[in-house]
This record gives C-alpha cells, sequence and structure tokens, in this order.
C-alpha cells in the first residue's frame, strides 16, 4: 500500500483542493447538474443521519416537538418584518410561475421560517396558556449564494430550525443560551471539536434579531466557521406579524421569541477539522460505521466464522461493526476503510490466527496493534473508540490553541493574518468602523465577542480609543 | 361528558367535514397562508416520524442506503425524457428569478426525481461492478395541484422516493414487486389498513415506466386511495438519459430501473379508515404515544406515585406511555385522549384505589374495565395493545368486504356508484375506451388489475366483448 492515498491532494500542498478530494473520494457529495446545489451521497448523508438522531433527542428531552412548515412564503408576507427582507431578498430564489399559469404573488424559497411560524402562531396564539411553544423542524432551505463550495455553502443545504415563543422575556432569553449550550457540548462531546462560544456583533448578528449567540469552530488551517447560531428576537417579529397573547394580569402583550439552526456545513467542519491525506477521519460519536472487520483470505473457515462472530457480538452489544467481504484485495480494502474514515479496522488473518492473534489498526493514528484472540473484544474496541475520541479532541484542542494569537495593535493583526491565520484575541472599541477597517485585512470579521473575560488591554486594537469588547476574530469560511 | 365530541361534525352527516374536523381538532395539520400548502402539525409530524421510523429500517434492512438529490431541476433536464414532461410539466412550480438576476434557464421545484437520479447515475456508473444501486430519500416535492385537502392532496408533501437501478431486467423486476411487498405489510400489519394490491392499466401507469404497481385502500365512505405505488422503467429513463455500462460479457448495455414512493397521504388514510365522531383512531404499532395516564387527585400521593410507576414501567419495557398532569378538568383529559386517539387510557383515582382497582379504556371501542391492582401491569397493557390492533384491523377488513362488489354490466356498475361506492369488481377487455366510458359514471376509475384470479365472467362490464383483466375499480381521492 502506498504511503499516502494518490488520489487525494497533500493537505498542506492545496488545502483547498484537498477539502474537495476528500469530498469526492469518499463520496460524501458530487456537483450537480444543478448550478450551486450538490447532491449528498449515502456516506455523507449517514453522517447527517446519525447527527439528526443524536441531536433530535437532545431537543426533544427539552421539550421540543417537530413539525413542517411549507417551502413557499408568499413576497408580501416575508415583506413584513423590514430588517429580515433587506438581510434576505437579495438571496432568494422566486418562483413566478405555477404550472403554465404566471403567478399573482411570487413565492419565494424559505431561506429561513421565522415569517411562516409567526403566521402560524398569529392564528394559535391566544393566551398565556398557549405558551411557551417549543417547535423545531428538520428541512431544506435555500438560499442564492454566488460562490459555492460542497457543505460549506451551497444554494441549498438542510438544516433543523428551532423556533420558540414564550411568555417572558426571562424564559426566551434562557431558551436561547440552553439550545446554545445544545450545539456546544454536541461540537465538544461528539464531534471532537473544540469551538468556542459568544455574542455576535451589531454587524454580524442575525438579520431582524436582538441578539445572536454563535458557536466557532476553527479548522485545520487557521479558517473560521460559523457553526450553530442561537437567535433572541424579543418582541421584534411579533410585533411585525401582530402576534398577540393575553398575559396572566389579563393584559395584551406581544409574545417573545428564539429560533436557533445548525446545518449540514458540520460535515465539512468535521472534514477541515480532522481528516487527513489519507483521507476521512471521523470520531467514533459520529461515525456511521465504527469497525470494519476484513477477513484476510475468504476459503477459510477459522476466518470467516472469527469475522463473523466478531461483527455479531459487537453489533449485539451497540458497537456498529461490518464485513468488508467484497472481491477487493485487501490493500484496497484497508485503502478505502481509511478514505471512509472508519475509526477501527480489524484485520483477521491466516497467519494472525495462527500466533493466535488478530491485528486492530487506528485510524486516526493509523497504529497497528497485534492483540491476542483471548481479550475481551468488546470491551477493548469500546475502550479503543473512547481512546480515539478523546485523543482527536486533544488533537484538535492543541491545533486550536496553536492557532489562538492574540493582537494589541492593528500591526500585530496584519502580522497574524499574513503569516498563520486562526483565532485572534483583540479588544475592539464597539465602533462598526473599526470592524470594517480590520476587514480589509484579508477579509478578516468579528467571530464573537466573549463576555465575562478579562481584558487584554484597555485600548482598541484598532483605533486605540477605549475599548469595550473582548472580541475573537478570524477569518471565515 | 357529552356522547360526542361537539367540535367533529358526525361522520355520516357529512363525510368531509367530518375529515376536515378531525384533521383540525386532533391538530394534525392546519391551513396555511401559502394557498395548497400546509403545516403539518407537530401531533400529524410525530405519526409521519413513526411511519418515516418503521419504514427506513425496513428499507436499510434490503440494503437501501439514503442519499439527498436537489430540490430543483433546470428545464432542459426534465425535458429529456417525453413521457414524463407530458405527465408534470403542466403541474410544476416554477422558479425564474434567482435574488434579483433573471434566470437563463427556468428551475422547476422536483415533482419527483428520476431525472435528477438519472443525471448521478450517468456520471457514476460505468461497469456490471458499480451495480445494483438502492437508493431512497425522504424529502419535500411540489405538484401545482387546483384541488387540494389536507394530507389527501397538496402542492407540497413529504414523501421517500426510492430510486434502484440494476443489470439485468430480472433484478429490477424483483426489486419491483419487493418494494410492493414492503408497502403492503406495512398497510397491512403496522396500519391495520386491508389494502388490495395490482397493477396499473396503460391509461393510469406512471408517466414514463413499462408498469405500475399498486396499493390501494378503501376508506370507510367507499372512497380509494392509491397509497403507495412502485414502478418499473426498463430501460426507458436510462436510454432518455444516456445511462450506459459495460456488462459481464464486455459489452454496453443500458442498465434496468425501478422507482417506488409513499407519501403523508398515509396519515390521510389512517384518519378515513379507522377514527370517528369522537376523534382520531390510530393503531397501536403506529401510534406515536400509545398510554395515557391521567391521574385524578393531583394531591393525592397514592395516585401520583401509582401514576408515575405505572409510566416508568411502561417506558422501561417499551411502551410509550405519557402522564396527563395539566391544570385541566379529568374530563376535559378524557375527551382530549379520544381526540388524539391514544389507544389505552389509564384512569388512576382515589376512588378507585380504594377499591384496589384502576380503569383502563380503549380509545377504539372506548370499552372500559376495571382492573385489580394485582395484575402484571406490562402484561396486560401489551396484550391489549395487541388486540386493539388486530381488532381495528378486522373491522376494517369487515368494512371493505362490505363495501366490495361485483359488476357484470354497466347497470350494475351504475346502481353500485349510486347507492354506495366501494371496491367494484369487474371483468375488463383492455380498451381504453371502455376505462374513459366507466369514468363518465362519477369519476369511477381503474385502481388496479388483479393478476392469477379466476374470472368472474368472461365479457367485458362495459362493452360485452372479450375480457382480458381482472379489475377493481373504484372512485378516488
Amino acid at each position: 500500500m502506498s504511503k499516502e492515498n494518490k488520489m487525494i491532494t497533500p493537505r498542506d500542498t492545496d488545502f483547498a483542493q484537498w477539502y474537495t478530494d476528500v469530498v469526492r473520494v469518499a463520496h460524501l457529495a458530487d456537483y450537480s447538474s444543478v448550478k450551486g446545489c450538490i447532491v449528498i451521497e449515502p456516506n455523507g448523508y449517514a453522517i447527517w443521519e446519525k447527527m439528526q438522531e443524536i441531536l433530535d433527542k437532545e431537543f426533544k428531552k427539552l421539550g421540543h416537538v417537530n413539525c413542517q412548515m411549507p417551502l413557499l412564503i408568499p413576497e408580501g408576507m416575508l415583506n413584513k418584518e423590514k430588517d429580515l427582507v433587506e438581510g434576505f431578498a437579495p438571496e432568494v430564489a422566486w418562483v413566478t410561475c405555477g404550472g403554465s399559469r404566471e403567478l399573482e404573488e411570487r413565492l419565494c424559497i424559505r431561506p429561513t421560517s421565522e415569517t411562516l411560524f409567526c403566521d402560524y402562531y398569529s392564528k394559535h396564539i391566544k393566551s398565556h396558556r398557549d405558551l411557551p411553544k417549543l417547535y423545531n423542524q428538520w428541512c431544506n432551505v435555500f438560499r442564492w449564494e454566488k460562490e459555492t463550495r460542497p457543505f460549506l455553502r451551497s444554494r441549498e443545504f438542510l438544516w433543523q430550525e428551532g423556533h420558540t415563543i414564550h411568555a417572558t422575556r426571562e424564559e426566551a432569553l434562557k431558551e436561547t443560551n440552553q439550545m446554545m449550550d445544545v450545539y456546544y457540548r454536541f461540537h465538544h462531546d461528539i464531534l471532537a471539536i473544540p469551538s468556542i462560544r459568544g455574542k455576535k456583533t451589531e454587524k454580524e448578528k442575525f438579520s431582524g434579531a436582538e441578539y445572536t449567540l454563535t458557536n466557532e469552530d476553527l479548522m485545520y488551517n487557521g479558517v473560521t466557521l460559523q457553526m450553530g447560531t442561537s437567535h433572541y428576537f424579543g418582541q421584534n417579529f411579533t410585533k411585525a406579524y401582530d402576534v398577540k397573547f393575553t398575559n396572566k394580569d389579563n393584559k395584551e402583550e406581544y409574545p417573545y421569541q428564539t429560533s436557533w439552526g445548525i446545518t449540514t456545513r458540520m460535515i465539512g467542519a468535521l472534514i477541515m477539522v480532522h481528516s487527513d491525506d489519507y483521507g476521512l477521519v471521523l470520531p467514533p460519536k459520529i461515525a456511521p460505521r465504527q469497525v470494519v472487520i476484513v477477513p484476510i483470505g475468504k476459503d477459510n473457515e477459522e476466518v470467516v466464522n472469527l469475522a463473523q462472530n466478531y461483527r455479531d457480538i459487537l453489533l449485539e452489544n451497540g458497537v456498529t461493526a461490518y464485513i468488508d467481504d467484497s472481491d477487493k484485495s485487501p490493500g484496497f480494502k484497508f485503502a478505502e476503510s481509511e478514505v471512509l474514515g472508519i475509526p477501527i479496522r480489524i484485520e483477521v488473518g491466516e497467519r494472525d490466527l495462527a500466533n493466535h492473534k488478530v491485528m486492530f489498526v487506528r485510524r486516526d493514528t493509523r497504529e497497528k496493534m497485534e492483540v491476542s484472540l483471548d481479550i475481551n473484544i468488546v470491551e477493548y474496541t469500546k475502550n479503543l473508540l473512547e481512546t480515539i475520541q478523546n485523543d482527536m479532541y486533544t488533537r484538535a484542542k492543541r491545533r486550536r490553541d496553536d492557532l489562538t494569537f492574540t493582537a494589541y495593535n492593528l500591526e500585530d493583526m496584519e502580522n497574524i493574518l499574513n503569516t498563520q491565520p486562526g483565532f485572534i484575541h483583540a479588544m475592539w472599541c464597539g465602533n462598526a468602523v473599526c470592524e470594517e477597517k480590520i476587514k480589509e485585512i484579508k477579509g478578516c470579521k468579528s467571530r464573537c465577542i466573549l463576555e465575562d473575560k478579562e481584558p487584554i488591554t484597555d485600548t482598541c486594537v484598532c483605533c486605540g480609543e477605549k475599548a469595550k469588547h473582548y472580541v475573537v476574530w478570524g477569518i471565515q469560511y
């Protein structure tokens, strides 16, 4: 077997090409004949299904219920909330014909569903007894992006959008925070991505929100990815859409709203944080298949029986194991299991069996371990999966820390961004003019404001005036 | 408690209004401000999730993998298959603007995805070693319907569409049959709907298919509902989209294709087959929540403890039980559990407990059963759920049989359709002219051809000429 997978450009040679190669070679997604839209292939979709399974359970545990709003929004309905229109109208797809007839009112394909939920709320919420409503939907949305890249930015993408509405400000604030907690924990505990979290600046927050909480990931190349946001709307939308309820004091009031979402982009993050020159590397907790068993010597009954025995006992104990008994050569199977990012490969060969052994191979480190047949296979595998999960997190965290810098002035900022971008910690005066000026350096943007942090200095990294916020900056996808 | 739910029009008074009332009162779906599109509310969506869970497992067991094709289809791509264009073009929604720019080529919202799969196949299938491919996707589709009704017919609906491609005709034929088996079994075993299955006539088959297998349900009012179809395409699409592979003899050949789908319409069928004047009635196997426990006397510790104890032990044993501990009155809770179609209600009251008893109430028959506290609650509940499931099937089958008629001539046909429609068994010559003539009687259509059935007569029900097919006819939704 060759030292590197020849079909994949080395990560350090050309990061962008490496990313595209991994997506293609691992059959995660394919370009479609529809400009800006991708086909999510079975290997990619299986990761999304696993993400859905875990997150959906979390949402439901917190009392949320799933529903489904329409795909299309009439233009007049979208226009009711000024900020939202300004934020989204330039990038929606418009349906203007139904069958052979031209429509009287254009319909846009939902870029997000706040308006549709408000329309629904306005019909169903009358009293404080109808509150809170805790909704979520898993669906596709559409934004007319100019530059697209598989998973990272495409015109259509899959996501979940949570929408909740509450009788009090406090309850809605709590919800906004709670859902950011869910995303943050999911990143750290399941995706093994050491994300950071904070508040968006006024400029970067969601159109129409009072504020936006964000979860930010750092990719291997130091570029940042916004992955998971939670918005507090206050009464902005309920006023625009005239949603009212009678509160406990029998007075009419506008309720308080939140929304929060996370997308198929996470698959892109998994690639860019963990993967390597041999293909995909998946944290065991999100890997649709955790263990591949490769029998070497298909006609040897002992080999075949042991492979089947291992698969069955692992499956019974909640480890998703499968046997690769295809006609390919063992070398090809090994390379393929690496490309696909299967966390553990167990090689069962005649020669090893003669020595009363099998071979375990970790995908993350590619380390090979000869293991005696006397071990408890379930326990050993489960421990190894846990070790891989933890080691992947530790390595990603070390990389993140290595690429986390502090800037005291604009020159520092420039030096960092010209040498090796990453998360840049710097103080900010709160003035959008400074944000704009920093953006001139390679498009660097504020990622999030960290609250309750010890200030680095008391002056703004850009203008030198009095600093108001501790901000993390970076170049974004 | 009133004898009937006042918010629901009696089924025998006005079937259409009764249906709409059940949908509304059970909060299954709501009309949206987007014409022809519905909001699937949490109670309706939970049923769909349960359907997805069960079917998805079946599909995967048979080797299918999930993926996701784009939402939009360029006009030129759709135009490649003549029959498909003719079948669908009059009823698609067209996107003509992206952002503020007019598009050079119109894009339609997928009414179905054969074209997109073919486009994908054409890039990825080269050799017989690449076959078969067994794909499925869960998604939304859009058809510009004129008349719409919640679940039964709406512009947007949710469905799954399976798409498979094979090296041989035999394999594709087998797949077409196998997937119809899955739908048929799902109807009988899970939905408790005694559907019939057969082949569509040339006139009624899917645009572009060589033939279509269909599963047909009979509603309580004798109207039929097509629910689940499986299409054999032969090489029709692979030729149109130029999908070729090198077969085992190293010759170029067009592969063989199938597709099969089932939709949120099934929720409509559940209502119209099983439900009654008190609201929804759900077969236990598809009910998102199987048991509601209503504590009567919220301050009585014994009552509260027993309710919790029952819920916990039922949940541990795989029965989805919950406690209704809201502030509503017991009478209101009883009525609500009936409207929602929860199969079993357990009433835990102070007075009953004093007699060492609790009350079980079946939703399907509304029968009340005093049960001693000494019983094995899990065993009793599981048995009762099974009894309900079986009884619901038996009742639906009796109704179907009662509404199944035989016609020997056109006069019979007219009499039946004017008195009480249902499944009408009658022989047919195979001529579309006769099909057209029968349609003039209240829009009655061929539902399916039953193969290998003993002929009723040897003459066509319409023209009296020699009969070719044993056909079931009916009025459809």
